[in-house]
Order: structure tokens, then sequence, then C-alpha cells
């Protein structure tokens, strides 16, 4: 198949799939991508098509992959089925899973994957049953769409559960304008957690897999912040996180990567969700990996071998978000690797990385923090 | 002037503009690239314009540089002194130097670098002067033009040097069709030396050097197709090769990525010619040091402080010549970068290198030279 691939279409034009075609550009295919948002960061690596010209873009495609996983099932399902082209990677199966966290934690607990306790809500008294049930405080959550703490409720004591239902009842009848489709909301238990921790993982076409290490994420504002490559004292974790990840890949005859988000807790890891894509969890990995998440996901995807997912030196991975103000300035700093996505800046939003990779690792981190907050 | 710079105009379109390109980008500049040649590299990362483009293309740029040490140094000249614009770095006295071997080694001298004994040659009469003086063998060479072998003629015995002088002696009074424009040949001694290595350094605006390590150069057919970095037991070569470097850098008060192509002989290191540019023979640091050549020289030319170029990893880079054929093999083993120029296949042509990256460097190189042979 990889001599007759020449040109990868990815759905999506974002810094993913920006990334995505550095990647696949150094190893001689080119990308095209399907985006309706202007500005997108991937058009500096390739043509951008918009959504009314997805004939086109299947014209200039040779198979098929997304960097975005509310790319909407009928799409993906039509590009998956096209003869006379390589196929869509991952499998649509992961995008359905994905889009439906009642779904996801079904199948987690399916896979015998521990996760929060959590119930299916569609009503004020089912989320009322859920709360005697599950305990407070919980979290509500649409089952469809929302990122980045967005659709989302904290129910801290039974005088909230009124206010929540007011907020995301919505979501179950459609007319909240949270999600497309509508879908039940999902209620799930709280559990204390010492830190979130996610995997990365790649399965190439012939079922072969690769684990990156686990790595330590913080958020801030709900939003990704930092991630820490490797997760310290995270060795006992490893060999759970790898099993869980690898049952899913296997599960949903997965190609490419995956990513599965996980919380520490003093009795394991709880799965939080997946992203049937690359992660920003990940960036650290175009230097302080061998082959990084990008480079794998695009061998999985042309049907190339695996590359090496060791660590070469430990990384901290730095958001760079709302603002690029002084980003530069970093780069007075040694083993700093800023990533510029060239995109508008607004509060809130991901504008950039920055990877850091040095023996002074910790106070050179601590140097940065200070210069982009 | 940093925050004033958006665009970078390459003069040239090669591999070296596209990997310019490649580590422009991610610090959030954007390149153009001024280029006759069909199906530029570069053009997967920014727009080309032809030489009857020229006001185009400086239009869209802020500031220039460039990847092809033959650029014309009249069209150089026009862009440095282009007021509201940033300038052309680096500077065209040192393409002038670089352009002519006689003014280059005669350079060298000046700075008390050594090089092989030479002299002018503008006549068969004193070709024969300088075999007389220079003794035999020597090697013939046009000051102007030539490269990858091209242009020069070994002068083994007395017999030969009649065929020299009709093979390259049309570049004296430029009806040869070897160069644009007349000059003398330069007849240079011939020395014995074990090795050859060459040195890449970088000069900030504000004067400041960074140098990466000596690596060992191996050629096939004239053409370089392995780099070695750092060379083996060259520690006790660092100091004079950083020496010649910085007095070269210093007095052309040059900014940018500068290359300097030394032989090892018993007695030290005698320079051979500069690069104004960034090398193939620098092309390991992309994966091998903290901040590539790349990355460094286009830091340089916007204004930013220099990035660290300690050797994270022992590398070796090969290059890919004439054909891609089994190029996709070599990802089937650990710790290997594949870069794919998206070049056509010809002859003795670099079309792309690996770089290798692993424990086992010696046995995976070995492997891999092996599948490109």
């Amino acid at each position: 198949m990889t001599n007759s691939i020449k040109t990868i279409g990815i759905l999506g034009g974002g810094q993913l799939g920006m990334m995505l075609a550095q990647a696949a550009l150094k190893l001689g295919y080119r990308c095209v991508f399907l985006e309706d948002a202007d500005n997108a960061p991937a058009a500096l690596y390739g043509q951008v098509f918009k959504y009314d010209e997805l004939d086109d873009f299947i014209a200039a495609s040779d198979v098929f992959t997304l960097e975005f996983e509310n790319t909407p099932v009928k799409t993906a399902k039509s590009l998956a089925s096209l003869e006379h082209k390589g196929g869509l990677f991952p499998p649509t199966n992961a995008l359905e899973v994905a889009q439906n966290r009642l779904a996801e934690k079904a199948l987690f607990n399916e896979l015998s994957i521990d996760t929060v306790p959590f119930m299916a809500v569609e009503s004020l008294d089912e989320l009322q049953t859920a709360a005697k049930t599950l305990g407070l405080p919980l979290v509500l959550k649409t089952s469809r769409g929302g990122y980045d703490g967005k659709g989302q409720f904290f129910i801290k004591t039974i005088d909230e559960i009124g206010a929540a239902w007011d907020e995301l009842g919505g979501a179950v009848t459609g007319d909240g304008g949270l999600t497309d489709t509508p879908a039940p909301l999902i209620a799930e238990g709280f559990i204390n957690f010492s830190r979130e921790v996610s995997i990365i993982a790649v399965r190439a076409q012939d079922g072969d897999i690769s684990y990156y290490p686990l790595v330590e994420n913080h958020h801030t504002n709900g939003i990704l912040s930092k991630t820490i490559a490797p997760a310290a004292d995270a060795d006992h974790l490893t060999e759970q996180a790898q099993s869980n990840i690898g049952k899913i890949l296997s599960h949903l005859d997965y190609v490419g990567v995956l990513t599965l988000e996980l919380f520490v807790t003093d009795s394991g890891l709880i799965a939080n969700e997946i992203a049937p894509r690359v992660h920003n969890s990940g960036h650290w990995s175009i230097e302080g990996a061998h082959c990084s998440q990008f480079e794998n996901h695009i061998r999985a995807v042309v049907g190339l071998p695996l590359g090496d997912t060791q660590v070469i030196k430990p990384s901290v991975m730095l958001n760079i978000i709302g603002t690029y103000s002084d980003a530069h300035l970093v780069l007075a700093h040694s083993g700093v690797h800023l990533h510029h996505y060239h995109k508008d800046e607004r509060a809130g939003r991901k504008i950039g990385h920055i990877t850091v990779m040095t023996d002074a690792l910790d106070q050179t981190v601590a140097n940065i923090e200070q210069l982009l907050s």
C-alpha cells in the first residue's frame, strides 16, 4: 500500500493537522486538509478544502485520517467506504465511542478497565436519583460535545442540582445548543485522585503496538497547561496503563495514535476518556522521543513500520495560551523548543507550545512559566 | 527588529531552503523563496517567486537570507541595500569571498589560517610554472563555480598538464561555459590528509558566536555521502577549528550560519573552503543537537538569541542519492530519521537524507548503508 500513497487527506486543519503534516512531509508524503475555519494553521503545509469542497478533498487524497474527534461520523463513514482509496484510520467505530461519554465508559467497563461510577441522566428526576446513588459531589456532563471544561457542571450540594439541570438538561432534547445530537447526560461519581496522567500508544496495520511513557498533565482553567514526560514515580502504573490502552486498541481494531487520559488514585488508575488522535499531552515527543506521536501516526496510516517511542531526554511541554507576548524571550534559555501555531491570539486559546529539554529541567521550566504568565 | 519581521525572503528554493523554512515556521515566521527551478522542494513551505518576479519577492519579504552561495552578488547587494527592509544575512562580502577560491584562500592566509600552497593560473605557461613550484600531483580548479567535484582536474603527471588546460582554461576567458564570470584558475598543491572534517558555526547580530562540534565527512564520487557527528578523536582539533572559523566570522562581520571545510593532516588542520550558508554536513543537527543549524540560522537572521549547539546524542547522517528506491525500508530500524526532499530522482542528485541516532550506531549505519546501496 505504502508505495501507492502520495497524499494523505486529514479531517481538520488545526495545529494537530499542522504537526501531522510536518511529520508526513519529512517522510515524503503530502497532506491536504478538510477544514471550514479560516486561517487554519495546517494551511501552511498543504491545501485546505472546505466541507462544501468534499469531492475535491477526496480526489486529492489517497488515504484518510483525522485530527479532530468530533468529525461527523457520517462523513467519516463515507470516506472509509470509498473504493480506490486507502481507507480511513482510525476506524469510525473509534470515533463513535469517543464522541459519546456513556458509550466510552461502557466500553471501558466491558474491557475491565476501571472508571468512576456513572449513570445516564435523561431527566431532573434521574439526576436526583444519580445524586443519591453516586453521592455528592458529582460531575454532570453532556455525553456528546464539550471540551476544555465546557459542558460540565460540578454539583457540590443538593441545592445545585436544579441549576445543573437548567444549564445542561437541554442537551438531552437537543434544544440546549450544546450538541448537534440529542443525547442523555452522564453523571459521574466523584473520586479523590492525586494527579492526572495520560498514555499515548500507536497501533500499526499489522496489529503491532508501541507505547509512549505515562506523562503527567497539569491544567489551568480547565485547559492543559503543562505535561511532564515521563511522569515521575509512575513505573508501578505503566503495566496497568499499557494493558488498558492495549485492550482498547485491539478491541477497536484501531490503526494510528490513540490517547487515554487517566486519574491516579490510591488503588491504581481510573480511565477518564480516550482521544482517537494525536494529543496535546504527546507534543513533547517531537523532540523528546526518537519518533514523535505525529510521525508514528503517519507511519501507521500509510502502512509503514512503527518508530521507536523511547524517550531521548526527559521533557516538559508548556502550552502557550491566549497571547504570544514574549514567547520569543524563552529562546534565550538553552534546550528550549518553540512551536508557534500561526494562530490569532484569543483568550483561552492554545496558540503554541514550548518543549523544554535540558539538564536543569526544573529551573528552566520555572523560568519559562514565569515568562509565559 | 524581531517583532517587525513576519516573512523571511530566501534566495534559493532547494532542500536547504526547505529545511530553513521548517525551522522558521516553528518559530512563527513565514518564508518565501526566489528560485527559477521548477518543483522546488521549498515550495511545500512557502511561495516561490521566479527571478523575473523579483519585485514581488521583495514586497513579500521583511528580511533576506540565502541557501545558495552562487547567488549573484549584484542581486544580493540590491537586496541588502533596500531601505524599509531588514537587510541581507549573511553579508554580501561573504558571498564575494565564497564565490572566488582565490579570494577565499587569500583571506584564510591573511587571517593566519593554514591552507594548501596555491597559485593563480591564467595561462598554460602559468600552469607549467605552478606545476614546477607546487610540485605534482596538483589540483587545478576554476576559481568560480563548480561543486561536487565538477570544474576540477587532478594533474598527476606532466603529460596531463595540457589536457587539464584544455578542459578548464576556457574559464579564464569566460568562453568555457564553466562560469558566468571570467576568472583565473587556481592550482592547489597536493597534501596528504587523513580525513575531511567540517565545522559549522553561527554568529548573531550582536556578535555572539556558537559552534557545532567538528564532524567527519565521507564522499562517494565527489558527493558527500556520510557525516559522522561528532567526529571521533577530534578533541585536539577543536580549538584550532573554532579559532579558524571564529576569525572568519568576525572578519566578515558575518550573521548566520557559516561552514568551514577542513583537511586533517599530521600537522593540524588545513582550511579547504567556506560555505556561507547551512550545509549538508550539518543536517544531523536537526535531531542530533538541541538547536539545529537551520533554526540557529533563522534565529540569527531575525535577531533572536542563538540556540544551544550541544550534541544530544551522537549521530550519523547518510545522504540519499539518485533514487528513493527502498528508502522507506530504513524506517524498520530504530532511531532512524528520514528526510525526503520531494525531488525527482536523478543519478548523482541529493534527494533526501537519513539521520541515525541509536545506541547501536555502527551496526545500524552499516545496515542502512547496505539498504541504500
